[in-house]
């Protein structure tokens, strides 16, 4: 089944402890596709200016992306992300953000992607992702994510939405912010009751949590000793994980807990280099392998 | 198989967010044996003071704990340690420490313990463990735990240790300092090298991650909405995973890793209460309860 992501493609320039990378290929939209993209054709939906460089085009175009719903506006600036990390790898800070052509985002969905049964809405504001919620009355599954920037200046627009969603997918800080309670396991069901059938909590380096009303799992990262820039690990997880749903054409709760387990492989793959470096070099074949060893780490 | 543990028992003051206890039962190896109680016979070794309440020796032998190598000293006082826990409840503030009659710990082993083929070396000064270890030739499987305090101030006593153990087990911090390295994977291993045929780090709410030559791996924690007191949690961990490999007298792959989910699944009972609260109203069957609901968390 096809998928259908809308939010941001940018150029990020990212600082490490002991590395450096300037203008490289970022954006939520951008790891989520690559990493759904081993499993189902997503339609890519979102904006860039003319200082976009074709190639990086072509590049998810290589991974049977469809670009048709990525709107390149002339005389306008891509959006812009640079961030460090801490010697952690896991906390980072946003040095400097230029949301540029970003700030305008629209979207106005082709026929073809309004008619898609599996929508994700990546980080953006509340507002927007209702309208394009809006525009896919007939998507049966629909997940949202969202950031602190968000969840402080439209908290209510988000409540709105989480009436709304199927899922919402969130790091734990993010989790902690909305709630107001440091403790995960409550705050992702009171996550729950704000609408969602069910929510995510993804803990970086410690994996992710899952919350339904019948089931609360936790599944833990893989433990890769590669790690060089955790930057798209969280939309890789989420891309992962729709990828492989919209794949098996299910959201069954044995398909959601596999669908977890890709999303945080794909996610091991990522960070295990700059931008889209490592997952450019492995193919499916490489997550099926990684997937046999993560599942010979769980049983016991 | 009995089960020796050589560590502190205290007198422990917690203040959490809500509530505060004051002069609880406390300790390392107390945490430790209560913990390890539930799979085999523990052998207890430590020392306190004549301000010990006799009560406390009363519910460690209730549940078959044998406390004859606890001395108390006449005239001394008991080990007290006073904490806070941060809002996350995963980290915390020692706010007074009083070593009393731990200080002068120095412990004598009986025949009975001596001829012990499992012992665990709880939390102190590596030299200590070093006398202790040196009275128990013939122990199959020795394991130790450690502290910020004796990797700053003992790091080349530490060092020799290492090279005679057969199992180190300690938190994330902890790997981190001793290391050097943010990354754990790669900590693990290199604390691995540094002497132990497998090292044990203890993440707290995320779990436990597992190092030996042939395998790494991660164990989630058992995701709880009940943090009531996170004291004594690394301790019921160890004391869970060294009581299982004691009752099943073995230590081949397949029982450490299932050791390990039980270390684990006490330590989720610990936290649910403060002291020796939530243990003491469990059973065995509460814990293998627990268990065949963790199994089917990280099966899929």
């Amino acid at each position: 089944m096809p998928l259908v992501v809308v939010g941001s493609v940018a150029l990020d320039s990212v600082e490490t402890p002991t590395q450096k990378r300037d203008n490289v290929l970022g954006g939520s939209a951008v790891f989520f596709s690559y990493a759904a993209s081993y499993f189902t054709t997503v339609r890519l939906v979102s904006v860039v200016g003319e200082d976009w460089p074709a190639e990086h085009t072509e590049l998810l175009r290589s991974r049977g992306i469809d670009t048709a719903g990525l709107e390149v506006v002339p005389g306008a600036k891509t959006f812009r992300w640079r961030g460090k990390y801490l010697p952690n790898m896991n906390d980072r800070e946003t040095l400097d953000v230029q949301l540029n052509v970003f700030a305008q985002f629209d979207p106005v969905l082709s026929e073809e992607c309004r008619r898609s049964k599996f929508l994700f809405l990546a980080n953006g504001p509340a507002t927007l992702q209702m309208k394009v919620l809006k525009q896919c009355p007939g998507a049966s599954l629909t997940v949202a994510d969202t950031m602190d920037l968000w969840i402080n200046s439209q908290r209510e627009e988000l409540g709105e939405l989480l009436q709304q969603v199927d899922g919402l997918v969130m790091n734990d800080a993010e989790a902690k912010l909305l709630t107001g309670d440091e403790n995960l396991v409550r705050a992702g069901h009171a996550i729950r009751q704000m609408g969602p059938r069910f929510v995510v909590i993804k803990k970086g380096e410690h994996g992710a949590m899952f919350f339904s009303k019948h089931e609360t799992y936790v599944l833990p990262a893989y433990p890769t000793p590669d790690v060089i820039d955790p930057t798209g690990a969280g939309d890789s997880f989420a891309g992962g994980m729709m990828g492989y749903l919209a794949e098996k054409d299910s959201f069954d709760p044995e398909t959601l807990k596999e669908a977890m387990a890709y999303g945080i492989l794909v996610a091991s793959f990522t960070v295990e280099d700059f931008s889209l470096d490592r997952l450019e070099k492995i193919t499916r074949q490489d997550l099926d392998q990684r997937m046999e060893q993560y599942r010979k780490m769980l049983s016991f």
